[in-house]
């Protein structure tokens, strides 16, 4: 059901491989980006082609394509999707999730890029459980900073290696925090709300699209502060969430053993997923 | 004429493939280890397993293959490379490069481990060009420590990143130091000698089996120091080299503008060398 590109071929995703030599495999050196569809149009397609050229350029790997060759496939594929969610009888389309992995490409003396492999695959959505947006969800924090993190490297080495401590403390993800400056979740960013101030961290941060979203949307009800959020400003903070693709505005209602506000999902955290999801239900 | 397996199967490494869900490509999930034949047997083999089983166990990849069961397919990858060289009208086998990668394996939902991918693949080894061992190679000094370090992952992103700075200063390779305190070079491990005594740095480094082979050969013949490198030991330093499989011992002469000792490589960087190339010879 679900499709790819790759070096000129579309084909179904388990069909496609990359060869050994690829210096994703060898050394870790590739970069992605990763958006949604709604209503059978990619989500704020602009800005994230803009983001996935920026991680590009800053890791030197020349784009093979150009913006408009790129949306002509990402078209053809969610078309494919349509297709097969057509044969398998249901009556509207299905939205997905793409993701652009841009690697190193194939190297000969396995350290030296030559010229980079792009591939478009899309993806089923993960939908976060609705459960999460009523409790909210519980975070650990974790000593550690992304290093180049506004370029989105395939480097999330840290998350899947403190898997099982985040599964010991019940919670969901990591939140990461270096010298008590706080800065993102694992794949997600992060902001609190203090009275009508919405705050959320500026560096060492990836620029996420809907954290950029969010912000746009809040613009009218809150004072938005973009500045270097501490571990002190958990504690009189009323509410916390994150945001990301996938996870739109997810409540945080505990970080370790502080609890967030009253321990409750809040008002500014709902009213700002109800702002979210009118703009993609009518994108 | 090179060779590699994966899942069970013995392929030209040019015909072997990765599926596009697993964690390296998606992640930058995986470890490897590296090390050469000698007169078609592996060299240090017990170590080199040694290491690749503790990064393995640190990464929370379970090796799929036993230490037994690896060493058979090593031996058949030999023999294959035998053949073809054979095959080719040579009259003595080639010795190989072996690469193992452990990676994540295939993920459903992009993030959680299942079951780990390992490739064991041969490869040309590429030799040191003689003229870097008769004049030494210049370094750059690059600030900077690996995540990890005594883990062989696959994280080798900071060095290609640096590839034009390295080019530009007509040096070979970066130097990592943080603080003052130097690490390693980005692919292999650091030594000075100061009179009698050999030293290199013992923490933030990939523990090399080189540099654990050259510690072995020197032991009669200086006093060895594993301890805290500062970029002050450069200053008197009377020699620099750097050890790694395809290095051997490799002489470094200047690091950024600073020349090591009199510039020339020098007679203990010349005499480990040796020493180094007896046994391998009769390895």
């Amino acid at each position: 059901m679900y499709h790819g590109y790759f070096n000129g071929t579309i084909a179904s995703t388990d069909q496609l491989t990359v060869g050994v030599t690829d210096l994703s495999l060898l050394r870790g050196y590739g970069l992605f980006d990763y958006f949604l569809t709604y209503n059978g149009r990619p989500f704020q397609w602009d800005w994230y082609w803009e983001r996935f050229q920026n991680s590009a350029s800053r890791m030197h790997l020349r784009l093979p394509l150009s913006k408009d060759e790129t949306y002509a496939i990402v078209m053809k594929l969610v078309e494919r999707s349509n297709e097969a969610s057509r044969k398998n009888g249901l009556a509207t389309p299905i939205d997905v999730a793409f993701r652009f992995i841009l690697t190193g490409g194939y190297s000969a003396d396995s350290i030296s890029i030559e010229k980079p492999n792009l591939l478009i695959l899309t993806e089923m959505i993960h939908p976060v459980p609705a459960v999460q947006y009523e409790q909210g969800i519980k975070v650990i924090l974790d000593d550690y900073v992304r290093d180049m993190a506004e370029v989105k490297s395939t480097d999330y080495k840290r998350v899947i290696l403190m898997a099982e401590a985040i599964r010991a403390a019940r919670a969901s993800d990591l939140l990461y925090q270096k010298g008590g400056e706080i800065s993102e979740l694992s794949r997600s960013n992060f902001f609190i709300v203090k009275g009508e101030r919405l705050i959320t961290p500026d560096k060492h941060i990836l620029h996420g699209i809907t954290r950029k979203t969010v912000i746009q949307l809040a613009q009218s009800d809150f004072q938005v502060e973009e500045r270097s959020v501490l571990l002190s400003d958990l504690y009189d903070a009323d509410e916390a969430f994150t945001t990301s693709s996938t996870k739109k505005v997810l409540p945080i209602t505990q970080v370790g053993e502080l609890t967030i506000g009253n321990g409750h999902v809040g008002p500014k955290s709902k009213f700002l997923l109800e702002r979210f999801d009118e703009l993609v239900q009518s994108w």
